[in-house]
């Protein structure tokens, strides 16, 4: 039996039927309209089932939202970056589609992919970390999805790091998000771009500085740029600093870094792990840090593992029939 | 049936017998031997079980300790406040009580005492600052205590706030207990207190600058000392920021402050409180913080309740016979 995964970005949705076991069948990807997010969905959930035979739609439908979502309403409280017109996803998606819906936090539904069928298997506790636009988190303790008490836990990104450092989308200054996410990597290239007149970023922005972005300093960084090297592992260090409050908050088994800032790779994540070793060690084990396998699938992926799991019970999630 | 808690301070160790509802029965406080911490813990619990009726003995113990304990063999890993000449402590207490022993992390029983029998009964989702020389932390997420992989989770003291900052008794600087804790206090108020003539604070520590300390600090601002209420609410800002990261990671139902901090009430407490409202307003429901009510007990009372669940079993811990 197959489920329904979407995920909602700030530019596109993606849409994909996954088995049990996390394999993706059919993808859908779909622009995501800046005024219109609930549009966009049910645009690319029509998509997707449109064309399925009925004996392949799927029981249940999951979205992943980079919001926080309400547990286990799915109601979303707050996506800055959505601009959602209604709160009522779920109604709205299970009044157009007629299935089973569920919503969930994107990274929440990331590390639960990771710890399904990726990087994470079998582990029981799981902090994660995905660093692209922002940073968003998502934890697994004792083998299950940490939410906290209203769903809205595991917002890594904005522990503060640096008060009075730099803006973050949050409003607030000095997160995590505002130090290592991707806009955070790309604004710290523009700001030395200036003084590194040997570094091949400006050129990859095609001569523009404010077209520097957090993926072209990575891109750099792996074609030998010593400037771009450079930054990746600022933002490391920051994400070394955050890591080690999160170790001391949460005691994880293992750390995942996924997102965008997977692919930027050993120039961000060596710099991080260091930082966590210098901090930590003598006074605890330190949790190895892997970087996420299952890309950008994650989100959907976990999301239709959640709706599964959630809508269909324990029993259709492992070893059921498709 | 009763079990016995044993809470080991940096200066003294708090033993006592505990029934099944929290109630504190026979009471013993011993000193600490800085360089014999085990022997302070054995010589505490002689005292206490020395004279009881064998029909009033233990059925367990339970030992909090400031310290990094694994789980579940209460092995002692960090304890840089308690110089243990050995990190078997349970053994140790097995081999001399005849009864079995466990140990836990202070802040951890702390957090548990006050949801079984404290400010947080019946509360499923709790995160504890206990704010005393340090800050430790506790939480409980689905109605148990959260020890994370190892035992080593919530040391929520050592999110770092301010990269840089003053150093930390962890050997980081900028961390939460480097910022608000009562250490930080009597810091912040030995730093300031040339410049604050009219504070009855030097007073208070007989004149000397250097006798200033965090409970000095507290007394004089229920005195009605600007000074010190100033120094508090630095101290309580910087709670708050900790606070709306701990909000962000955790979304807890209920946060509890304790800790010789709960004294300090309101001139800590209500700038703490503030700015969480001021950071996290309009983005979530802000959870409400509360004092602790079981004071100096906590530990002894937690650790107690602990060593019942999981040395008796849960059906011995709720309604069972003394």
């Amino acid at each position: 039996m197959l489920t329904a995964g979407v995920d909602i970005g700030g530019t596109k949705v993606f849409a994909a039927l996954v088995d049990e076991a996390g394999g993706v069948h059919e993808r859908v990807t779909h622009p995501t309209d800046p005024g219109a997010g609930t549009a966009s969905v049910l645009q690319a959930l029509d998509q997707l089932l449109g064309g399925l035979a009925p004996g392949r739609l799927p029981a249940a439908i999951g979205i992943a939202a980079a919001a926080l979502v309400e547990y286990p309403s799915g109601r979303i409280e707050y996506a800055p970056n959505l601009f959602f017109e209604v709160a009522d996803l779920p109604g709205a998606v299970r009044n157009r589609a007629g299935i089973a819906t569920i919503v969930e936090n994107d990274a929440n539904a990331a590390v639960w992919a990771e710890r399904q069928f990726g990087s994470a298997t079998g582990a029981d506790e799981v902090l994660m970390l995905a660093v692209g636009t922002g940073i968003g988190g998502g934890v697994v303790i004792g083998g299950e999805l940490f939410r906290g008490h209203l769903g809205f836990a595991a917002e890594l990104g904005h522990v503060t790091l640096m008060e009075g450092g730099p803006q973050c989308a949050c409003g607030e200054r000095g997160c995590l998000e505002a130090l290592a996410s991707g806009t955070a990597i790309g604004r710290m290239a523009r700001e030395g771009i200036a003084a590194a007149p040997d570094s091949i970023v400006l050129e990859l922005a095609g001569g523009s500085a404010s077209r520097i972005t957090g993926a072209l300093v990575s891109e750099a960084a792996h074609a030998g740029d010593e400037f771009a090297a450079g930054i990746l592992a600022r933002a490391g260090h920051w994400l070394g600093v955050g890591l080690t409050a999160l170790v001391n908050a949460f005691d994880p088994e293992l750390i995942v870094i996924g997102g965008g800032g997977a692919g930027a790779g050993w120039f961000l994540v060596e710099p991080a792990k260091e930082e966590l070793r210098r901090r930590l060690s003598g006074r605890r084990p330190i949790p190895p840090v892997v970087t996420a396998t299952l890309g950008n699938d994650a989100g959907a992926v976990g999301a239709a593992s959640l709706a599964r799991l959630r809508l269909l019970g324990p029993h259709r999630s492992a070893g059921g029939n498709r």
